[in-house]
């Protein structure tokens, strides 16, 4: 039995990460039961989403005005800029409310298996950004992975001699975690970045 | 942090069964990063699904067409009816394939704690389809829970003064489950069931 409409919503929505197929049925048919009103609302919801948002033109972040709501806000401190992979990680930080600057994100991180190299991602955009004077430091808060150390490494060599303070977010055991649970490379880096108590 | 565009996708998307807050924004960040034609492929599927796909008024399967696919198949024995709770239902059956009759999906099951009574659901047009007189069984396959079984006591009680031989799905042991985990309800209608071996 296949009623074409259905076969192709269920085939959409299978193709969305961590939908299998059963999940995708169950959703379809669950939209089928839904008032139509609602259905346009998240029909228009997906659509308007992918028109109305775009990159900040400063930071890369998402917004949908001229200017992303973290550039446009005149109570960030200028002259810190935490480096990120994507949006994602930028609502992390936030969600911390500790870190009052400003954000630039690269769309992706270095990577030659994935064939992205360093003009792929918004590494220049952030070198025009250092030179304009007013940034003190530059926090790397790439993923502490193979990619995200490599990209890391790659832009800190680039942003040095532009005579901008560099700095890396800790690796460490997670607050809450266990130490046997750690694996050896986390626990080494735990030793490393160990501090004096008070 | 509030791009309005993503909030509603991200609230849009928590309403959906099973799927939290933080998988609605995984989603929506996903969305984003899709292909924009993809995005309207998605959109329009949601949209279309809901405009094009209702009820066949024959036995009230989903269809885009004037009659579903199954009652308008005239391999499909017309002498036998399968009742079921809903659309799912009879995707369910049909994998099994071995029921060649003709559906009719109730669009629920009679639940007086939900304010669903016997006019709510599609007994009426049952036993219109009854009436014509071509029908010699009707197999009630709703589900086995309380109101299941409450509906299916209820219809076949209509149906037997209209002298149609009227059937209800074996109660058992699942296939490949396990004695142990069966609760005493499945294990008394299994013993009840018990047929004798060739």
């Amino acid at each position: 039995m296949a009623v074409e409409p259905i076969e192709r919503l269920t085939r959409e929505l299978a193709r969305l990460p961590g939908i299998g197929q059963k999940t995708a049925q169950r959703l379809a048919f669950h939209i089928l039961a839904m008032d139509e009103a609602r259905v346009r609302d998240l029909s228009v919801a997906i659509f308007n989403a992918k028109k109305l948002v775009h990159a900040c033109p400063v930071c890369g972040n998402y917004t949908d005005a001229d200017l992303c709501e973290l550039c446009a806000d005149p109570r960030r401190r200028k002259d810190v800029i935490c480096v990120v992979r994507d949006p994602r990680d930028v609502n992390a930080i936030e969600r911390m409310r500790e870190f009052h600057g400003l954000y630039h994100v690269l769309g992706g991180v270095i990577s030659p298996m994935d064939g992205v190299g360093p003009d792929d991602i918004r590494i220049q955009e952030l070198l025009e950004r250092v030179k304009d004077g007013q940034v003190k430091e530059v926090i790397l808060a790439t993923n502490p992975d193979v990619e995200g150390e490599a990209t890391a490494s790659y832009i800190s060599r680039l942003l040095h001699p532009l005579g901008v303070k560099v700095t890396r977010i800790a690796h460490g055991v997670p607050v809450g975690g266990e130490l046997e649970y750690a694996d050896e490379i986390t626990l080494l880096r735990a030793f490393q970045g160990r501090r004096e108590m008070a």
